[in-house]
């Protein structure tokens, strides 16, 4: 299959609205490439879901923290374009710099509460340049859905907070997070881990799996739901801990009691690879005991 | 004439989705109430420009930094809906206060650097919520144009700048200040001032008069163009300057020297009543000796 490769912001909203007028529904799958089968179920559920779907890949710049993050963030469009064509994506909009940045930014779109702890806490100004990207991007594509996965759970958050706040016309479609066989979340990151840490990756999963039956169990204390899980990270000597958290589902604020439904959520190290991973633990489940 | 009023978002999104479909360009005009001539040339061009004309009127909360202001502007929707309808305006948009806030705002729209002198030095947390408003408006209404006054022209930099860096869909229409007889900017803040301040506050114009003629007559240095002009509002001992500024027309930054064209840009107090005003001085003017 095929599809079309547009850089420019005036193409996209062209060939968008003409699909609109074909009476065409849009769906937007954004991304900064490197794509894996994490983003192909995002595209696979906006095909499935929507006459005209539109990927966008981005490295966008303002939200990394970090320089060398974004230096060596993976590109590969070649890849990403035979990817995005297997899935049925009907465009692939992979602007230069320029396109979307033709001055440094100036405008920043803040979810403060959302992004206050967690990732928001670890990686200042990132949630802000998540957010403001994606409003660009929502402005740009005009869809009706919009599709993220749950794997990056706070990011989720803090775009549905946006869209909700702001009142942008667009539904946002989450998507669950897509693992290999031993449990590890798929992530552009993870081409960057030696055998061993990779090796030893699985454990994050372990660990949130030890943490959501600790609540099934009738665990109610936090702490004890993290005494319960971070065994399993403390047995990986290649693996530290940036932050292990139950936290309310909505405003990503750390819960001291289990109390309804949960996310637990952690970041962890490998090296110079930060690898982040997150379940649900639903009111039901948390409840069952109590 | 007559017009119909929109409470709710759904309604607005359903009456300008079917305006759209039956292919007519949508103008918005987005207000505070308490309409005025100034309001009026907004709605007229808007009127002359597009197929369907909607005003929204709605007290923002989260613009007023200080809660007295807030609480004593005025309101009187019987009136602003007979002054909209006898300009054409096809829709009123005036929601509650909870059908734009159904939760305390979590997202901000911030345009730091156009916000960082003037109006936003001496009104904190002021055009953060005029953008962050102005978003959701742009959001709910998804006009073609949206049309705001040159009086308010930090404000009309601050988003302009954001439809700019945010790619919204939008084109922003400027239009001119409507002024009385004798100069004074119309304003719905005006009708709080006694008449002796009435009588001072036409000194306002005088003075951005006589800046802008120190510019047209060759004067460079800003502090000398101020020179010039604040003995005017010295002149009248019940106004109070909070600033007087030579200002770069896009950055709102002040100037030390004038190259190319500037904005000159006052606030004075009258009482307990704030009156700003401003002039464009173009380019070609303050070359004209140089």
């Amino acid at each position: 299959m095929s599809n079309v490769l547009v850089n420019t912001i005036a193409e996209v909203r062209a060939r968008v609205a003409a699909a609109r007028r074909a009476g065409r529904s849009i769906g937007c799958v954004p991304t900064m490439g490197a794509l894996h089968a994490g983003h192909g179920a995002l595209m696979e559920r906006a095909r499935a879901e929507c006459g005209t779907v539109v990927a966008t890949i981005f490295v966008n710049p303002i939200q990394f923290d970090v320089q060398a993050d974004y230096d060596r963030y993976a590109r590969n469009l070649p890849a990403d374009l035979a990817f995005c064509g297997e899935r049925g994506v009907d465009m692939v909009f992979a602007p230069a710099l320029e396109e979307m940045y033709p001055a440094p930014a100036g405008t920043f779109v803040d979810v403060p509460e959302t992004a206050q702890y967690l990732c928001g806490q670890h990686r200042p100004g990132h949630f802000r340049g998540v957010a403001t990207v994606v409003a660009k991007l929502l402005h740009i594509v005009q869809p009706d859905f919009a599709y993220f996965g749950e794997k990056d759970a706070q990011q989720l958050a803090v775009i549905e907070r946006m869209v909700e706040d702001l009142n942008f016309p667009v539904s946002v479609v989450s998507v669950p997070t897509v693992r290999e066989a031993d449990g590890l979340a798929l992530s552009s990151r993870n081409e960057r881990l030696t055998a061993e840490q990779r090796r030893a990756a699985p454990a994050l999963y372990r660990a949130l799996q030890s943490a959501r039956q600790a609540i099934a169990d009738g665990v109610r204390n936090a702490e004890t739901v993290k005494g319960a899980a971070l065994p399993a990270l403390a047995a990986e000597p290649l693996l530290r801990v940036e932050y292990f958290e139950v936290v309310d589902p909505r405003s990503f604020h750390p819960v001291a009691e289990v109390a309804g439904g949960v996310r637990i959520a952690t970041a962890v190290w490998a090296g110079s690879t930060r690898l982040i991973d997150n379940v649900f633990c639903p009111a039901e489940e948390s409840s069952a005991r109590a």
